[in-house]
């Protein structure tokens, strides 16, 4: 279901080595294929480009008004318990048009993703 | 099949913060239910214990000299590409028996991981 003001931003760490960004851009890439008009972007919580704020920023410059933010992270440490939580409340607060802005839980802790990690690990060690 | 010495360390990043090591527990202790007599550790790169080289020296002095050590990253950046080679070199180096380590890609570049994520990615988004 396509939705004129909804857009998705798959959240990624970022670093300042593009070996690690790579598969970030593949994985980005393949999913794209299969969203139709839905958006969806990819950003980096830090030192990489975009940023989660200026992807915010420009997808609310186009009329994007409920953003999803999909953390592609094994597990919620402080970055995604503190820093993101606070960096959403400012963008919001600094927003010109009402923005909801809704972070959900890291991909790693949804069970069908640790089941194939725990599938992979156990066929490689036994 | 299980092999008297040979042992597999699944290694974390590692964090301050206890909510960020939990699910690398849970997902471990999952993982041994399935493993058997094969012996099976945690470990993190830094900022928590066990920490890599503790883990590796407690499974030579075990008799374990032929050590895996698969990555429960979602990329290989400057951490799996420097860091951790160059930290396996050295504790080679300095065990005062011949080991064999082997660092694996991370899971998150196996197919099959990256393509959970899609999957989960694209049913959340469409």
């Amino acid at each position: 279901m396509s939705s004129a003001t909804k857009a998705t931003i798959l959240l990624a760490h970022g670093s300042t080595d593009p070996n690690w960004l790579a598969p970030f851009c593949t994985l980005y890439e393949g999913i794209r294929q299969h969203t139709g008009e839905q958006r969806v972007e990819l950003a980096y919580m830090e030192l990489a480009e975009p940023s989660l704020q200026n992807m915010i920023e420009q997808l609310a410059t186009e009329g994007f008004t409920e953003i999803d933010i999909l953390p592609l992270f094994f597990a919620a440490g402080r970055h995604l318990r503190k820093d993101v939580p606070r960096q959403l409340e400012d963008i919001q607060q600094a927003a010109t048009v009402p923005l909801t802005l809704t972070l959900h839980q890291p991909v790693g802790l949804e069970p069908e993703i640790a089941e194939a990690i725990s599938r992979l690990v156990i066929r490689r060690v036994t």
